[in-house]
């Protein structure tokens, strides 16, 4: 007897689920209802349209109805929209959109792929035709075409996540000016705040207005132009703006066919994705997973797992047994020239786990700097301090920042440990890493940490330090060279530079904790081992003063654009 | 008591293990006996240097005799050679070799970091000053002298390994034609056969005049020029030669201090990298390791395992219980834009060890394909069949490279699966990778082998199929369309492209086992499943027409320089 599969949705897991059932059962008969015009369709390459990185249309619409039809004996139906499932008689009503006419599918199994949509609260305002939301390769041609029609000279984004920040870059790239508002106090909500400050940095570098901790209250319109209303602050006016501020799961018709549901009303599923109903599967950005590294339950709107999803739907579907282990949020961007990536567990995920973690933060080159073009990446990795286990990572920089993240990322699925780590047997060559591999340097001071040849503070310790330093409890020391001492230094830090450290140990009270800094950490650690050699009590700055800088500047940031490096918080 | 260490040998391992050394305990007294006259060199960028790419002398002499000293309080010795070993009397007799006076130093515990020497037989004219190794900062600045004064027309590369490599790239970049001799059939001996001949291809683009299958018998001058010459060919001319047939453990102090030797002479260590004797450790290039796939006896001469031993050799010496777990070889090389890589083992090595194997070979973009500047690159995956795990990895390609090789070798490290990789969750973004990774799509296809959705066959059955389909056995069958088809492809072959394939299947004898090609296996992929779905026997070419095409095209090279692509064997 013939199977007949219909899925509704015919992106990244709806797809990947429909071509993996043909393969697996040439005589299904497969049905994609897709309620917009494109299948299949290059979603995460729809901010690179809009500024002209991508500069064909058809290069975001590869697969077509047809290309589904010819290859694979898939009937897609575009602008077709399912409004309910009826589970007892197994059958779909669907509407197609472009007449208005309903009628009835039947199905053997349903997958249901519906995505998440963009949010757009109910603030005054909110529907007018300047207010743009990027989902579709529909949206991507409108707000294109608003671009090409009107030459706008502003513009405005409306959060700082994957897309509100690649529609920024995009934005600048078709020659608009923009303004990036959010909410909170850091953009990239999987980074941690230090490393995401950084970023607010470069971002300002590169021409975007970047304004955090900005509340939108609505919208209205003047004089031809978009007034984005905020808390306490002046309305920013533009030609359009991007609102970007998050998805949600889509799930109306499962919440409507009585299909069990998790957190914030997504599709609950099993391991193998199917849902409360066992003729029914569910995948994509709209379904519940477990985190593989805290087990919480959460929502991970991704293509890469939600094409792993629809591959094991199909497969179960067709009776071999696959499971989906969960998520570890992998996930990267690039900004400009920039890379910012992370995987797993960030400092609030683990904290709200109540997984016990501690973070390094290491600072090296993509490749030997001998080497002509290597630049400089800031690692973080969390790990678990009581077995030594890896629970995330999270990499700032320019080059080399994919494979760095790939590697962790692996090294999590692994389950391995920071000692794991510094025995990574990774290719080293001059034009690709270094003999000790950035990957090798996180291990290397995780395993410094755990056997107790180092102790560190941060940024955050610093208030508490300045205060006990005021006392005179403590001294602060900072090992880089007069010169850089001079550009800026933490507040009554002594400054003895490494390499006389040990000449001049006299001018430090060894009664008193020593708390060391250098640029990256490197130095200041070398002057930790001369010091504790020498018996004092010390510990080493993790990250750096560079690092400190990025943070110290962020909050010093007055919102005038200019560069926000150097400034000191006191 | 304050401990004295004496290191023989002051570049990768040694240098490591003294700044370790030093870190660990700041009393220690640390002697460095270099027998060259630099510390702690970048060797892997040395080939860089003679080519322009690295530009400036310091580049490769970062770390000094004096920046040792002033940071570490590392007494270096430059030009000490080391030329005995009293264990009873625990002392090295050392000669100054500026001015050839002799001492003898003490130690508690000494360390072997002395390297391995570059080959060079005693073949007839040898001697030649013309005739170049690779191994020190001296042998580099001798080569680029020769280069700036004679200007030499053209040059012969002897071996092709890392060193050989990138010799004659970077003789090219210093506008050198440049002829390279290999004695076997292939490059990069890391690589299996067919992997290395998309390289030979690419090297004769290049411009390099690449010669398997020659076999140096000798040298002589005439004219002012060095001939090479070979067995059964014409001499060689050219104005210069290097000779970079591969290294040997520079072993002879271990040898006559009566240690226990490994293979090939090399330096018996236990996982502390300890010696025969308690008292002397070895590291680097010298001393024999245990392979951690295999775990055969191996001579694995890489930065980054001698990197690590060096540190490893530090802790134990300190009292710190640090164990070296194996390499397993990964490395990397970059040939003009050009990278090729490895990890773990190949089909020679997997073989020689009795571990079964198989293998898949993948062609995948370096990232999705919509997002401009994706290349592609070629990945073989070899496998446990038994028990699915990763026994080793190659990969030929450009961009991204790197990154799949760490990827597999973090994998490896951890023991993972084939249908582990399907699992990793590695981070997606349209300029970094595709939704599914070319490391998940070997996962995938190892995936469909092992559960028995896809059976495969490779170019080396081609020879028995040809005669089979001869006999009227069998059934080639390429689903490529019908102008590639009409560019190249197996002799009878039946051509049907992929999406006729449903409506055309009464053409094919459903009698008969069909083997199925397209370009680079994914289209003969879905083929096989359509035909399986339709009751057929099926095989699908592994690696697609294209790999193939390089094999052939290797074979039928004539050492003509032109392009190789396109041939056909038969």
């Amino acid at each position: 007897m013939v199977m007949k599969v219909l899925i509704i949705g015919g992106v990244a897991g709806g797809a990947t689920a429909a071509a993996r059932l043909r393969r697996l059962d040439e005589s299904a008969e497969i049905v994609i209802l897709e309620r917009s015009g494109y299948v299949s369709y290059a979603n995460c390459g729809l901010p690179y349209y809009i500024g002209g990185v991508i500069e064909k249309k058809q290069a975001l619409t590869l697969q077509t109805k047809e290309s589904f039809w010819n290859r694979f004996y898939i009937d897609v139906r575009l602008n077709n929209e399912a409004l309910s499932i009826d589970r007892e008689r197994k059958t779909v009503r669907v509407r197609r959109l472009l007449d208005g006419s309903e009628y009835e599918e039947t199905y053997d199994k349903l997958i249901l792929s519906p995505g998440a949509k963009a949010l757009r609260p109910p603030l005054p305002g909110i529907n007018s035709p300047r207010i743009f939301t990027l989902r579709t390769v529909e949206d991507t041609f409108a707000i294109r075409e608003q671009i090409e029609k009107t030459s706008p000279k502003n513009a405005v984004v409306i959060g700082g996540g994957f897309i509100g920040l690649e529609m920024a870059e995009n934005l600048i790239h078709a020659g608009v000016k923009t303004t990036l508002l959010q909410r909170g106090d850091q953009v990239m909500a999987p980074l941690d705040y230090d490393m995401a400050c950084q970023i607010h940095s470069y971002l300002r570098g590169r021409g975007v207005d970047l304004r955090l901790n900005q509340t939108v209250t609505g919208f209205y319109e003047e004089d031809g132009r978009l007034y984005t209303q905020l808390e306490g602050r002046e309305a920013v006016g533009a030609d359009l703006a991007i609102l970007a501020i998050g998805v949600a799961p889509e799930t109306h018709l499962a919440k409507e066919a009585g299909l069990s549901l998790g957190i914030r009303e997504s599709i609950l599923v099993n391991e193998r994705m199917e849902t409360s109903d066992p003729d029914i599967y569910a995948v994509g950005d709209a379904v519940q997973v477990r985190h593989f590294v805290s087990g919480a339950d959460s929502l991970i709107a991704l293509a890469g797992p939600a094409n792993k999803q629809g591959r094991i739907a199909a497969d179960n579907i067709c009776g071999r047994d696959s499971r989906f282990d969960g998520s570890q949020g992998s996930s990267i961007i690039r900004l400009f020239d920039m890379t910012a990536a992370s995987t797993g567990l960030n400092e609030k995920a683990a904290t709200a786990a109540g997984i016990p973690w501690e973070a390094v933060v290491t600072y090296s080159a993509s490749h030997a700097a001998y080497y002509p073009g290597a630049t400089d990446m800031t690692v973080k990795t969390l790990y678990n301090p009581e077995n030594g286990r890896i629970l995330g990572a999270q990499i700032v920089g320019f080059d080399g920042v994919d494979k760095r993240i790939d590697v962790l990322a692996t090294a999590i699925r692994a389950g391995m440990t920071g000692e794991d780590l510094e025995e990574l047997d990774l290719a080293y060559a001059p034009p690709y890493s270094s003999a000790k591999d950035p990957v090798n340097m996180a291990g290397f001071v995780i395993g410094n940490i755990r056997s107790g040849l180092l102790k560190q503070f941060n940024w955050k310790d610093m208030e508490e330090l300045q205060k006990q330093r005021g006392e005179g409890k403590i001294t602060l020391l900072d090992t880089r060279t007069e010169r850089e001492y001079a550009q800026g230094h933490f507040q009554g830090s002594v400054n003895i530079p490494l390499d006389e450290l040990r000449e001049r140990l006299s001018e430090l009270d060894p009664q008193k904790p020593v708390y060391v800094n250098c640029h990256s950490g490197l130095r200041s650690y070398l002057a930790c081992r001369i010091l504790t050699g020498n018996g004092f009590e010390c510990y080493n700055f993790s990250g750096g003063y560079r690092f400190y800088e990025y943070i110290a500047g962020d909050r010093n940031y007055d919102e005038t654009p200019r560069h926000a490096c150097g400034v000191e918080i006191r």
